[in-house]
């Protein structure tokens, strides 16, 4: 299982603070070693930084955590290799552009047996079931929305992401975000937060490592944001799990559609139990204090 | 006008020499501020940094400089807008993906009146002539190799690219890098020059900085590749200016293919003289040592 980080905000924000906990979940405080990646958009604009070392010790990612880069969306990935060699085309996020917009996806789970037919919109690069997932997805989507020259409105495409994504999760667990800048879709089949930052922003502790901030200071009033993880990132904050078989969709830092299908299960993780990869609960911790 | 560099070599290679050269063009030793980016294979993965700095300024083109990525195959590219704005979106190489392989495009020239039919394969993210050229590119490719879902090989590729970049050499200067990972095809209009470097190697200075380095200790008797670039980058070595027309490709550092298409026609770049960016000729820098 990998580990998922995404921020879509009101306003453009950078995520040092989130990414530098996240980071050390690859290899400190969690063994998702086999790479990582994060996606940053910019206006139309979108940048992928990518590397096969472990986020906990890789140069980019001290680049990434040292240097600000104002985003209202953006989407992070930690990856411990379930399918794939641990090389650079394996790693999440993986872009594809659709109707003038570079899409990426990030996704954490484990698909058995799955070959979904690609006819060839879109094809894999690196041999990861969650690329093959990414391709058949967007396929789909091209195929419902044929003849489109312009990008489709989120609230015509919520509902179709959402039935795709039932239909691939009949394969095992499937967590993602999938952005197309300022949409920011998101799946879960086992695990996955979501936290609302709004006024008045607390002082939050990162859980991975000794790093406190006030949020307050860093932000203004009207800044509104939301964040979505695999495992709460902050004591101190009130993270709200999705349910199994849910879909949300975010826009300008703001959760505005989300449904349950009820079909979609839940998979053991083989050795994994709950999937946490940090000791305590939220609660307990941020109440020792 | 912009500026490119390329490498192809039959070994991975890192360029932080050469970039460390190209990237003076980028506000130091010429006026390309309108930001940069560099593309780098990793077998089948590919990473692309981009920045809307300018590259003699910018932390990323710093950490760039700094941190070898070995690779077989990079293209960059540092930018002087000619249309588009300055922001992200707008920053060369460009990627997209066919037939389960990445696709980057790096582009100097300036295309007017260029609408070209784009039937949504591949649209432009950005607002550049260069970006439309490169979407025309692969859509056109898409539709002559309609039914392959397997990389096509150069062989048959090469003739096919070569004929789309002379249609869309018509509406301007059209000098471009594109590379799909183990092959490089380019093309030149106006300006592109080329270099082999194999054993023995040189000792080499970039005229664009006080930097000196010998090749020869870095490199193994085995080593060989192909640079190219807009504008010579190092004095001492013999750089080959392309032919207007001239479409080049290499494999593993080496010139596999070339062809000239006479009807390609140089346009004139306005204030640009002969489109140097530099003060003298490579021959005199190298003979007054």
């Amino acid at each position: 299982m990998c580990q998922l980080l995404g921020m879509n905000s009101n306003k453009t924000a950078a995520i040092n603070f989130s990414f530098t906990g996240f980071a050390e979940r690859g290899g400190n405080t969690a063994d998702h070693i086999d790479g990582w990646g994060i996606a940053f958009y910019e206006n139309a604009g979108c940048r992928v930084f990518l590397d096969d070392q472990p986020a906990s010790d890789s140069h980019l990612a001290r680049f990434v955590r040292d240097y600000p880069i104002k985003s209202r969306t953006v989407i992070s990935h930690i990856r411990k290799a379930t399918q794939g060699e641990v090389n650079l085309a394996n790693c999440h996020p993986f872009q594809r552009e659709w109707l003038g917009q570079t899409w990426t996806f990030a996704n954490n789970g484990d698909l058995r047996n799955y070959h979904p037919a690609l006819t060839g919109a879109y094809l894999p690069v690196g041999s990861t079931d969650s690329e093959k997932a990414f391709c058949y997805l967007l396929q789909q989507l091209r195929q419902e929305f044929k003849g489109s020259l312009r990008p489709v409105a989120w609230q015509e495409l919520a509902p179709v992401i959402a039935a795709i994504s039932g239909e691939i999760a009949r394969h095992g667990n499937f967590n993602y975000l999938l952005s197309s800048g300022e949409v920011v879709f998101s799946h879960c089949s086992s695990t996955l937060h979501a936290l609302s930052r709004q006024h008045p922003f607390p002082k939050a502790r990162l859980v991975d490592c000794n790093l406190s901030m006030d949020l307050g200071v860093l932000n203004e009033v009207d800044d509104r944001m939301v964040i979505v993880a695999t495992e709460p990132l902050t004591a101190d904050e009130s993270w709200t799990p999705y349910q199994t078989g849910e879909s949300k969709v975010f826009v300008r830092g703001e959760e505005v559609w989300s449904a349950i299908n009820k079909e979609v299960r839940r998979f053991p993780v083989p050795g994994h139990g709950s999937g946490r990869v940090w000791s305590g609960p939220v609660g307990a911790e941020a109440g020792g204090k």
